[in-house]
């Protein structure tokens, strides 16, 4: 870059450098107009060939090539706005290679600064290739939680149930939670107060959920036991297998189910209690 | 720069130096006002090609003439300094060149140094390329939330709803949040005592919210069901899809039509609750 | 790679790449189909001597050998994609071996973001080598808790009890604790008001354990003593081991049985106590 | 270094240096006595032009030429030390331009050690450069809030309002936040009770409002609605624009304004409540 | 690897390989069967000499013998391991010296990504060398505690008193506690009411604690004084030296003891106190 | 250093080495005394030089003396013991200077080792340099408070007011606060119950601070208004400006006044408050 | 390395090493057997030296001493285990010294993973060579406090007063604190309620702490005056001087002399008050 900028000091200072100018600009011109047109094409057939074609094949297939099929699209962007820029500054004398062969301080800089890049670049390769989740699974990484909708080369956009989109990039996610492989497990606690009879409020339970219906329900919800004893109450478990990712919506089911049946049998939900001894004092 | 730094001390000493001072010093200055001349020139075409004509344009496309305008005003700015900078320091015969392109122990820490920059530009780079926010977006990285004012090669501007500029570098958006690509859901959650009738509660909640009008709601409030159960009463819970980043104002409709709604039906909102038990004490 | 890039741009230029275009990509059609071949032979082998003999040995083999089986099907899976990709790179006539071997400002990037990627591989050749945990297993890792589903050369897959995945490099696993490997201990606190008599207590608890009888417990349970005396109560400790990962069920188990006791006996689980001076105030 | 040091225990050994000692001595003086007066004379300039011209322009102007003129006093004085440092050491033999040129054990360390310290200088020279933020702007970055009083090249002094002075390494200010840029926003959060009619409460406080006048008011405040109902009772929230940094001063106001308007209202500020329930219990 | 790659594509494209394949496995399998047979034989002379011996010396020694055994255990696995993959790799053609001797992108990505395991060597072959802990020992690292199973070259297994097993490599073991080597100290604190003579308090429990008789007791158990005097009460510590790693016994023993001993004297153990002024109020 | 290490293993082996050993430890004798007496002088000529002239200058440059007088101290040992080393090991034969100046794995680990050293050093320079604090300024930095005891070339003695001494490495002080150069602000605020009239209670504490008088008072205590009105009163906040450091001496003299202005107005500070309703429940 | 592995794998197949395999064990066993002679005679003279001799000097002087009198044994020892292994693989062929000054990946990693290890030895050398602390010192470094036992070239060992013994390595001792330097301070704050004359609660305090005797305290403790005015109370803070690291011994004798001293005077300490509001409910 340095002998670059020396020569172009140099051209800048006698001013020669201005007559091949109006040509390189129009060559410009047509490289770019050429790079979006063939980018267009591209995007055409990968979207005839991965997306189009995705509805003839299983599910799961189905999720796999409407992935793969988002990525190449992300793909052949980058390299075809790498080959029109490396044209680019080829057609302005500026010939990137040397540069980025040889090292030196810039170099240095640049190899340090740029190590997060290839992190993510290698981190998404196999996020794909290992399948760890695919564009419409419900995953977690960090603090990020919601839908995935395109998994880049360098970054992947998750939409959250609140309308936000949260743009994380692949070398960020190191460990990943997918929501959308297995049934989900609703689990509920409820507490019932030390006076109530233990059993009977865990044969209403039971009774109450075996008459559950709910379109996510896989298995008949199962009452485990007593989970706890602390100062309020007695607090009991509920868990149900539900399809993936439906558990708040079971949850908020057993719920309501439950309310109405404690109503009913009069089994009261325990407020905090405490213990007051009274003593007069002497007024100070 | 030790060779320099070898050389001055050689000319300080014997003060040959002084006589070509007054001439450098004047080329020095002729560079600097041209390049003042040359980026205020620059700035005026960005300003014309990019931004007066982003009115032309869907909302889309001016959204991003009017992100990649400020950039261009910002990167050419760069370009203009570095070149003045460059011919100055020229002038009084120091050439950068080669001591970039070395090695040795300021090489090594001037390039260890300089890799949050080299990120800060790669990252920046990639923010525009990938369009992840534009200016204008509401956006939240790390603990910082507000509005994209400008998006330059190495910071971005965010405008905080209380009036605070946030300065960013770009390499330090790892993870960020576009609140301004898709509708927002308020989410509004809501006491009733267990003494209420839960399914009269949850009726009148969604007839009010079927009433509720308001111009930046997208869809009609949906009552999803008993979100929880504790200790002081049962919560449920209330969404309504609404356009970007208006989910704190359609809150506050909502809270204000089931304030009023609960008043006139008579539904309490709960306090917390407690059991005492009074015991008399023997006096210590 | 920028070799590469001189030379396309060149092809690009004359055009005189497109001959030879068809006869690639039948070539590398063929290089692709024939590596799934590949890939389907090794797995069925990897299957039919791992996984089916499994059966045959004890159940310390046996998992050992579910392990390396699932891991031999991973890593032939990388050998066979990783010697596809070269040929089909040769085909179009990239050699990536000497840019590999090279150095430079790219060689560094890469040499530095791929460092978490060779850290995964060397840490789960380690894992395998040293029998840390094997598929089955119930470990922790991190806030990661689960059954281990897949040991790959890169990734571990846990599944959580509430059926998400969690997928974690392996570079990730520093400290990992098995919970399948030993008998668990159930610990249970239980708290009696300090108006009771701490030795009934105690001999009550340890009769109702005495006559516990559960499955999966291992040695009778064990009444420790007076763990903590704090403003209400006496809290009472009671350990039972059991086999592996039982814990919570065993808990349970005794929770019940110890509320039924208590009740049988009257001894009363203290609320939280406060004594309260009650003084009058003039108005103010 | 090395060669340095063995070249001197040698001199050490024959004591032939003592000679030349006492020459050197006077030498080394004079250089520092001129440093400072070369010193003294460059800063003198520097607050001439630039820091006693400022009153001529307008704020903007002024504000960055004092900004760069405690710079420029800042970079001049680093300068002037290390040629004198450079010209004292050459004094007494020792040259280091070699050193910092080599590389080796030494140098690797100095490398690595020093890099934090071209981290600071190269974000200060940003800091200016981007104008984040001038001498006198308040700003907060990480947990230091305050004044700007000097921007260095490696450091930035910031007065907080309670006096400290905290000294930040450039390279530490990674994100910072300027108060001083736009107009502040008041945020203020009043509670009323369930019992209260709220309309009639929020008529209140936006005619108390309308009528509020205060100095650093740039608009009338604005009565936002019902931010949020918890178990105490119903927040309303009130939020006024005013001039930069000025928001605790208008807060203020306006709670002493609404206290007045409650008081003579007859509306009341929701103390906590709790629903007690009194049970007689069995002496224990 | 790539010279190797390059040589094999070869290979597998002109199919030349496959008639000395049938040899090459048949070695293999010789060196592997021979390298259990070595590792057995070498495993029995450890168990022979380090193991079986350790009875006769003192526990101190038999302590330090029984770790090194159990090391060298390890070690000798490690390098038999080591010495057949090498051989195996020799016979399939691949010589991995000259690779892991050169640099290059992968040396470079396989130095940064194993500095962990050399980390771990090292760190391990310290903890040895210093005798920090020896097998059986009851340390903490991090948040891990337990008695130690296995002191291996690089990682060490730490089981829990609940029955977990924690693996944790060497290089995370950075700051260790060694709970084994001295007697522990059972730290007890006890509130009295403030109205409760503190004088009369301590004696009891000073008359307690030399009645107090418990195997794991070292010395006699001491009252140091008034720790605090907060809201509820006077907290008096005492503390009683015991063997080492049961001051939870020896905790639980003098708590039972002072419930008794302040059980016979009438002594009240504080509740939380609150002055409550009750104020008539008009209905809101 | 391997070098070394054959040598003396081949001087070991024939014991060659035991004649010249005499004479050896008799000059290295002579050389470390030598140095303990050459340090007393430079010590005892930096003591009359800089900190026993302190006394004749201004207070500013007294400080300043004595931060560079101690700082000279520490510098002159640190290179009289490095010469003595030096002169020590060239008298067993060993030449550190190849090897710092060599590379290789040792070079490697102890130029990564040592870079934090180095980093020390740097930062103390510039701690000096731009006079950050000096001694007896009382500092903070990171969790560290206290007054300023040496600054020294890589750590400095900080003692907090309690007695500890804490020893900071210049390189970990990234961000210092200086109490000691502005004068500080007292901060006091006051709660008065709702009841109260909040104009008289101002205006209580504004006559009341009229007549503070303390020795670090600046200047008279002012009264700032509202600060915050919650659940259980009215905030009223007060400051006062005095000299550095003394703040908390001069906001306990202003709570011990307004205590006894309160008293003397009858102006009560608020408890915190509670609405209780008492519902009768059906016994359980 | 690999050159070894290659020759030895030859051997190893040509089985002509067995032949002196019986010499080198002989020679190794004498190697092995020596060291520890002489590590016994160089740790006697140490002891006879260094620690035997402390009595004869002043305390400074002997603590130093002691101090280094156990590193010195901690060296030797390092060195004669290093100059002994050295010997024991020149034996069987292996030598180090090309191998620790070449590199490659193998010296690239091993150069990564011992930087702590050198970092570890320089901390230490500095901690000896600036007196940070000595053996027999009560320090904290992060969150481990307690007795120095051993101050080691590469860990320090910590004694908690509870017994657990701390295995700290010295390049994790960043920032130490050390209690033993200087008279530590005993800081006792005590509550009086509002209803209390605050002269005369100050007065019976100053008079309590005058006739305090205690051997640690070395001077009388001062009122420092009214530190808080909370919901509670007024807090009141006493300070006492006292030897170093005794104060919460003084702590404990403050308490106990102030509680006795407010029984006898009548002053309450005040329990946490609440005004309470009862309203009457309409039964829900």
């Amino acid at each position: 870059m340095m002998d670059w900028l020396d020569s172009s000091i140099a051209a800048v200072k006698n001013k020669e450098m201005w007559g091949a100018f109006g040509i390189a600009v129009l060559r410009m011109t047509i490289i770019l107009v050429a790079s979006r047109v063939a980018l267009w094409i591209l995007h055409k057939s990968i979207d005839r060939i991965m997306l189009e074609r995705a509805s003839k094949y299983t599910a799961s297939q189905a999720r796999r090539m409407t992935t793969v099929g988002k990525l190449l699209r992300n793909v052949t962007a980058y390299i075809v706005y790498f080959i029109a820029i490396m044209l680019v500054l080829s057609e302005i004398g500026i010939n990137l290679g040397p540069l980025l062969a040889g090292a030196g301080v810039v170099g240095l800089a640049i190899g340090f600064g740029a190590q997060s890049l290839v992190k993510d670049v290698i981190t998404g390769f196999f996020i794909i290739l290992e399948d760890q989740f695919a564009v419409g699974d419900v995953i977690q990484t960090g603090q990020f939680k919601g839908t995935v909708e395109v998994i880049g080369l360098r970054t992947t956009k998750i939409l959250s149930w609140t309308g936000e989109v949260h743009i994380v990039p692949n070398g960020m996610i190191n460990e990943v939670t997918n929501f959308s492989v297995n049934n989900s497990l609703a689990v509920v606690d409820v507490s019932v107060a030390y006076e109530s009879n233990v059993d009977q409020a865990m044969q209403i339970i039971t009774d109450t959920m075996k008459e559950l219906k709910h379109d996510d329900l896989v298995k008949e919800p199962q009452v485990l036991g007593v989970q706890l004893m602390n100062a309020s109450g007695v607090t009991i478990r509920v868990i149900a297998e539900c399809r993936p990712n439906t558990h708040p919506v079971v949850a908020r089911a057993i719920n309501k189910e439950m309310k109405e049946a404690f109503d009913r049998n009069g089994i009261e939900i325990p407020y905090p209690r405490m213990v007051t001894y009274q003593r007069s004092m002497k007024e100070g």
